[in-house]
């Protein structure tokens, strides 16, 4: 009995129940959005994490090694590789980005709404909220003492130096955070859709 | 027979239905795992924001002002209001310890299983894990710092000075971690409740 039940639910005569109707959300706007939201997810992960990944400035720096001798001039450079929070960054964002590109082609196998994978992607857009806002939270801490530096620590602020270099991260971070809250509402979206299914 | 189940879908019989019956979980035990869980993602958050909120550690420090002169011993002290990224993860994990408490008590109010009432649940638990994940990476991620430094960017570690205020942090950050992941259990466990009363 039950197997034929899903046979019902999965194929066309749903639609000819009127109670069933006013309580499913319309399948056609849920599956929509669900993809125009997973294609602005991939955007929204790939940028930050390329726009990170080509940030690189080189500064001329004046340091002083002995008082009685003019400065010298050395170049330094910032790149995203020398500081482990923003590997992290990078690699959540393409991991968040690699899953969006699956997920999308998931979804689109899943029009005929097996329950098994809508659940599994679920899930796995909730390991992408947790992944995407501890990387953010990573970046946007260093980013700050980066941008004010901390007395107490004696680091020394470095955004005065790399301007462009800290704008990229900037930027960087508000699209992932943008990005994170795409994944975020994916799930609210997910929960919504199947409490309105349930009884 | 589709008909006849449907009927006793919209109807008052689906407890007569031995399909549904298997689909759906037992409330009771759902009910409890739930209760039991916000029980310990309260401790789990409650902990870390007392560890770290009493971490202090005053250090003497050898300080040389004037090469020809010895160095001045000069009292130095760690506390997390000193940085910011420690204070957002106080006030993350404060504020999921709150809402841990206040969910509680719903859950328990609402055994009688109101579903809007659940799924508000469910949308916080999933703001208190981005909240919960994002405070975690931002204490690491200057956890690390202090505990390694940075070269590149001229920041020493701090950790060889403060020994015990590290290792508090390190304590806190691993038990709201776990915090975190109880709250992310919680949004697992909801999508699955659904997913089992979900046709």
């Amino acid at each position: 009995m039950e197997s034929q039940y899903k046979a019902g639910m999965e194929g066309t005569e749903v639609s000819e129940s009127r109670g069933s109707d006013l309580k499913v959300a319309n399948p056609k706007t849920v599956r929509s959005s669900d993809f125009l939201l997973r294609l602005l997810a991939l955007a929204l992960t790939l940028a930050p994490a390329i726009v990170l990944g080509v940030a690189k400035e080189t500064e001329t720096v004046a340091i002083t090694l002995v008082p009685t001798l003019p400065p010298l001039n050395v170049p330094v450079t910032a790149k995203w590789q020398y500081m482990s929070a923003f590997v992290y960054f990078v690699v959540t964002n393409s991991i968040a980005c690699a899953y969006a590109t699956l997920s999308l082609v998931l979804s689109i196998a899943n029009r005929g709404g097996k329950s098994g994978l809508a659940l599994m992607l679920i899930i796995l857009d909730l390991v992408m909220v947790a992944l995407l806002f501890s990387g953010n939270g990573a970046a946007a801490a260093i980013g700050v003492v980066g941008y004010k530096g901390n007395s107490h620590a004696q680091w020394n602020k470095v955004c005065n130096v790399f301007g462009i270099y800290c704008r990229h991260i900037a930027a960087s971070i508000v699209l992932s955070l943008l990005g994170a809250l795409v994944f975020f509402l994916l799930v609210v979206l997910s929960a919504l859709s199947l409490h309105k299914k349930s009884p």
